[in-house]
């Protein structure tokens, strides 16, 4: 809370106060910014509302996300956390962020957590999914949402190659930039296709993912879906742990981060 | 077809056939366009589509709408024709079109009709659609194609009002810059209130519609399902034909041109 003048106000109680965590469930399109991660020069989801948050508690916090996404992704349930020795109730942060925040960026709910949570060490599983739309144009109403496909994929295909990869394995061959001794090793316990109105959506649900992990593993099952690779191919790529061997990731429109489970 | 030089071609059996006439409909994303209407120094909905129409059939054609949309209104279904002395088939114009149309226009059909068909002079029925989503914030996802609404309104109050308006009526006082002498009598032919998973949406069918009419109509039902409006304040404003009794019109950003029969 600032005063009239702008400055925090020197109340001893308000800045002797206790720390509180609160948490952030985030929704945004990531259309017009570089990822979460702030950067300099560039936009980021995490500059601009850790910017806004100070024009609000009167404090500069700094937001912990569950995990970086990349430029471009978007999130239905990004989870964030932040301290601080303001006492403003976590409704109040939401209304004052969703009034503050642009328009590409919302605050789905806010609630006060025990300190020894944490955005990214607590995650139990994470969720994201990819979006197709399947038809013979490109729709404008979903184009920044998801990839348009023109040709209809074989979804039991699809779900074949799917439990390839459901499990613990090194999936090295999936993910962009990964050093040689690195861990690589992750466990997805759910890759689920499911066939929607206007296409076709990718859940994966794991422990955690890779870079471009889940836009390659997409790309995969959407060539399998095609024919254009077979389910026995999907296995050897995966443990030739080569990153050659696997399809590009997709474009990052498709993809969101859908939920985050504590 | 223009020569690999970009000159039309000279061959007498091109030049001297006879003018086809060829029907598009279209759907568009109306955000970042000035409305349907080609206008000196702004982007037009029909501009784009012209300009990208003569570098695929050689010649500068007139798109003729079913109507103009206003400045920020999307079209699901907007039915365009022209005429063209080249014999390029429809769907080669479709696909040539969404090839070259920026992402926000595309064509979702193309057909030949006849000569004496009209997509203005022709229609029998047109249908707007107004997209309103209902949440305690604004979605990211919705914002381009929704105006938000905080408070969840009474549908059934909403088709008791929707009913007054069904029918032939003056609709003056939901209409904006009429002129004193115009014909301002129009026939609703339906007028439906759907809940959807993310909100409301408000069909209007009719013969045609005024400036402005389904938007300021919209804007009144909605006022009637939070209680601001009596049925009886709908028929008394309708009857006064006084612009200045109705609501204020909606933004443009919920409302789409849904579709055209004819």
């Amino acid at each position: 809370m600032t005063t009239e003048s702008g400055e925090i106000p020197r109340d001893p109680e308000t800045t002797v106060a206790p720390l509180r965590r609160l948490r952030l469930v985030l929704q945004y399109d990531g259309t017009d910014y570089c990822g979460w991660q702030r950067q300099a020069d560039v936009r980021s989801i995490q500059q601009v509302v850790e910017d806004t948050l100070a024009t609000i508690v009167g404090e500069r916090p700094i937001l912990h996300a569950s995990g970086r996404t990349d430029a471009g992704v978007h999130a239905l349930g990004q989870v964030a956390h932040f301290d601080t020795g303001s006492r403003i109730e976590p409704r109040a942060v939401k209304n004052a962020l969703n009034a503050r925040l642009p328009h590409d960026i919302a605050v789905a709910a806010a609630d006060e957590v025990a300190p020894d949570f944490h955005s990214r060490f607590s995650v139990r599983r994470k969720t994201y999914c990819y979006q197709f739309h399947l038809g013979d144009f490109e729709s404008p109403f979903l184009r920044r949402h998801y990839l348009h496909v023109w040709r209809e994929p074989s979804i039991e295909r699809m779900r074949e190659a799917a439990l390839a990869l459901v499990g613990t394995h090194d999936f090295r061959a999936f993910a962009a930039e990964t050093k040689e001794r690195e861990d690589t090793t992750r466990t997805i316990f759910a890759l689920r296709v499911r066939r929607i109105a206007p296409g076709i959506r990718v859940y994966a649900s794991g422990s955690g993912f890779l870079m471009h992990m889940v836009r390659t593993i997409a790309g995969t099952l959407l060539k399998v879906g095609h024919g254009r690779l077979t389910v026995d191919d999907v296995v050897a790529i995966r443990d030739s742990k080569d990153r050659r061997r696997a399809p590009a990731a997709l474009p990052a429109r498709g993809l969101f981060l859908w939920r985050v489970d504590y």
